[in-house]
């Protein structure tokens, strides 16, 4: 077994569990390494306090779950079969006890719940998230490796696109000229869809890259991630366009002075929504509270987005060994949005960003 | 109201159904047109019989939602608010009756479904999945114009990367070169991620394109979409390079066999278990049955993989109006593998093939 199978195994039997069932492909990642991103076809691993696992996957995927890390039974399954009917076969050839069934509430589809209560009977489900969250969050040294590394090409990613600003040039056009240049030298796979907004589009939070042209006074905004080793980074600059109004340079500033707040602030045992709170109070005393829309960021790892949500409600603590995103943003309707994002590796020794690109104002000429 | 969400109230009415809660963000966009890609936040809309629909979704997403052809109340909400609440209070202000609860059980996660049955007291659930999967499942015209130039834009992808075949090129560089050049166009949206694989890896039905080099001898495998207004397109194409061994040859031509003699037999009222036959029986009697290891295809539209799944055990019957993949594959390891897919439409008149790419075999020298 894996050591993090090892260590669910040993939480159920201290927790009346009786199997966990874990059906989120990052988690079957996290724990196996075995990489399936299984579309509407099924996909699950079986724990047991007292038993080996087991894995189901489509009968196209098993070469390669038996390459990965996970060295116990795996049964594939065809199209034209039903996978419920091989895991409860491979259910009854363990030993199960009587305890609760953990799941994952939160992604796990309502109908596979119920296909799966049917196999246990008279279990009832207990939330096997916490735990897997609680462990994904620290990261180790590998885990770490991988995030530097995403870390200096997602640098690399935003020099490319501030390399690739021009006049008249659309925001899609950039998007293609960042992702192009990784593909070439064989990172292909982005942590997510990558974000070039121009003029008005950047107080888009979540807007789509598009046939908007670059213009003179325009913020571009950059927002992207790369993935190495199955670890994500997700950085955020702004930069002008020949020239910026002394609203954009004061939502500009406004907007750094809240990202370098919120980094000093960053100490193990520090409440996670006071660290918001300090992104907050700065933009909130510059008279922009209102237009700091959304949370000052989040964890990250094997996700773009996971625990814990860097919110104002968020009860728990730094600790030592999170990665998380401090990315606060001012979007003002008619003069445009910035936002500066950083990774940051609370480690040992104290912070530590992943994100180096500069911050100070760019104007490019 | 829009039609479609109008033929899902009035739906309800005659299933004993008080509310259909619509989460899944590709039904939403399917019956609204508002493109909301939540991630883990709350996105919801909320149909009755007897009052008005609303729509629950991310503050910094109530600008775009108001732009969609969605004309009724739509209520945003911040990270540092629980969306369940604003639900409450928008559920209190309808008519809802005491039906059933209609929810989309195979996506919908299990703790949403908790937390929305506890605004309903006393509900039992029903699935709305069939009801929008056999609205999807037939496309009108406008969806119809999008799906035409959705594959007329994968035949071009095709074409860019046969184009793209050198010597001594990765998979991914070539991956990098279609989606460069469709980008340039502003066509940057995929149908899921560009498959190119080569040699040995296009035995593999799910592989990623990575660093394998084109060599002489090699099948070179594209499976591919382009998205236009949300509509997928999905195609794969085999080529050789330089040369191809007998067997090669062999698998290739038994694949085509295959792939001609289903789309030909397609035809209103046809069993879509005996389409799979069709292609399965060519594949079979040449002696390579135990290597299609996977359905014919699947329905098209919004989503890559979406209704009918054009499996041997589906006693469902095509229906004029749907769009449907024809896919089927020898993967022959240590020789490599084909797979022929095209698109097909069928229409008043017949079939109609969206995908043009030629399918002769190609030796590329």
């Amino acid at each position: 077994m894996t050591n993090k199978i090892q260590q669910i195994a040993t939480w159920l039997k201290s927790h009346d569990g009786r199997v966990a069932y874990i059906a989120d492909p990052t988690n079957v990642f996290y724990l196996t390494r075995f990489k399936c991103d299984p579309h509407e076809r099924f996909l699950g691993l079986f724990i047991f306090p007292d038993d080996e696992p087991f894995l189901v996957c489509p009968e196209l995927e098993v070469g390669k779950a038996r390459e990965s890390a996970f060295g116990h039974e795996i049964f594939g399954y065809r199209d034209d079969q039903d996978p419920w009917q091989i895991v409860r076969k491979a259910v009854t050839t363990r030993r199960t006890g009587s305890g609760k069934m953990y799941i994952e509430p939160t992604t796990l589809p309502y109908k596979k719940a119920l296909a799966v209560q049917q196999l246990f009977e008279g279990t009832s489900f207990g939330s096997a998230e916490e735990l897997i969250a609680s462990m994904r969050r620290i990261k180790d040294a590998t885990e770490l490796a991988a995030m530097k590394k995403a870390g200096e090409l997602a640098d690399y990613a935003v020099k490319l696109g501030v390399d690739a600003i021009k006049k008249g040039r659309t925001e899609a056009a950039i998007v293609a000229e960042i992702e192009h240049e990784l593909a070439k030298q064989g990172y292909s796979e982005m942590a997510f869809d990558t974000m070039v907004l121009a003029g008005d589009n950047s107080a888009l939070p979540h807007g789509i890259p598009g046939t908007r042209q670059i213009k003179e006074g325009d913020f571009v905004l950059f927002d992207l991630g790369v993935v190495i080793d199955g670890y994500c980074s997700d950085i955020t600059r702004t930069v002008g366009y020949k020239f910026v109004s002394d609203e954009q340079q004061k939502i500009y500033d406004t907007t750094l002075q809240a990202n370098l707040a919120a980094i000093e602030a960053v100490h193990e045992g520090l409440r996670i929504g006071d660290l918001d709170g300090v992104a907050r109070k700065v933009i909130t005393d510059a008279g922009y509270g209102d237009y700091f829309t959304h949370r000052l960021g989040h964890g990250l790892g094997l996700g773009e987005h996971e625990e814990p949500s860097m919110s104002a409600d968020n009860d728990a603590l730094l600790e030592k060994g999170m990665v998380i995103t401090i990315e606060p943003g001012i979007y003002l309707p008619g003069v445009g949005g910035v936002r500066i994002e950083d990774d940051v590796y609370l480690s040992d020794k104290g912070t530590e960003l992943l994100t180096h690109y500069p911050k100070e104002l760019q104007i490019i000429s």
